[in-house]
């Protein structure tokens, strides 16, 4: 049968790695943790976190245990975002990679054991040049990023659980890396009904203070806009 | 470096294939093409559409290519749902599956070329014994695509420009595979901005007729629930 000729016939000449695009929020902005490349090829350029998969290391702990290894970081939520498999995409041979993204805060993990590791936070909008496909590996995941920060609250688990308008601004433009006019984002915040205002002011910002919000993870699920 | 060091030790023993997860809508119920196993091993069973990646094939035309090789069917627009690697996951040795998937009508393409190629069609409630992890392969698709179609206009391409509320609630049923309460769905469409009613009436299901409704894009990209 096709499937089995095929096993049989072909001895497949190809390996399989995983790149990890770990996005960082610090100081209203969004990062990507970069390695540096101490040898050849393309020494001296910086590169997504990626390895080999082990003969007998499920997949999801290979990206883990690179990750671990290249970085420091441990219990990072990770998720597939896809296979890069062009034939010609590694010079080094035919390697497959399977990317893993995450996004965390900065602040929450320690700098100095990234930096002991020869890992480095470069803001995305201002990356240094990146081996192999890097960049578009870094680009498919900000484009799934900023689709799901713009049609989720995923961006929601960046801020504290009580938080003001201005901060909620401050976090989307920061990922989304665009100005967003102050009245049309009141105005689409207001239109959604799962972000509640509470009784309670923020009064560190502003001597009037600014009136705390809180996201409802039950009324968003009953009130989507597309809910079928 | 880690990564290279790791590259040169390693002599990696994976092979790499694609599996395909080709949801049919036909009849109101969705339905998933299978091929049927020849040869060992799990001879007998039934499996996804699926085969191993060439040395210098694109991943995603290995995807293609084994589609059309295993069932005929050509121009099918696949996207990837995941890459499958837990270690012990194929009996012939360390594989990694990077699944694709897609949804199609299955009016639209010939069923005696599918028949031709040993592949048949099976309603998704109702698979036979697959061989592999081929059923968690079907099931993470079938989470996705009902996620997708519960958040997403993208059932709205199964059906005619121009749809009646009953159709597109049969349409719904189908992929969901649950009853919809008749009242609450037209409630819920009629939240939906984008979902707009026509002048016209469909005439042919009943004597009163059922008003035409039709799907405005532009307006769904302007009328998201959460659309930052």
């Amino acid at each position: 049968m096709r499937i089995e000729s095929l096993f049989d016939q072909q001895t497949q000449q190809i390996k399989i790695a995983v790149d990890c695009i770990i996005f960082g929020f610090n100081n209203n902005r969004l990062e990507c943790l970069l390695i540096h490349r101490e040898a050849e090829p393309q020494k001296g350029k910086w590169s997504l976190i990626g390895g080999f998969i082990g003969n007998d290391e499920d997949l999801d702990e290979a990206a883990n245990r690179v990750l671990y290894n290249l970085s420091g970081l441990e219990n990072v939520y990770m998720e597939q975002v896809k296979a890069f498999g062009k034939a010609n995409r590694d010079p080094r041979g035919r390697t497959i990679s399977i990317t893993y993204t995450a996004l965390i805060l900065r602040s929450e993990y320690d700098d100095d054991k990234i930096k002991d590791h020869g890992a480095k936070w470069f803001p995305v909008n201002d990356l240094p040049e990146l081996a192999f496909d890097h960049i578009d590996m870094v680009e498919a995941a900000i484009i799934r990023l900023r689709r799901r920060v713009r049609n989720t609250p995923i961006a929601l688990n960046l801020i504290p659980e009580k938080f003001t308008i201005p901060q909620l601004q401050a976090l989307y433009e920061g990922i989304l890396d665009e100005p967003l006019d102050k009245r049309n984002f009141r105005r689409k915040i207001a239109q959604i009904e799962a972000i509640v205002k509470l009784g309670e002011k923020d009064m560190t910002a502003s001597r009037r203070g600014a009136f705390l919000y809180a996201f409802d993870e039950n009324l968003y699920n009953n009130t989507q806009y597309f809910n079928l």
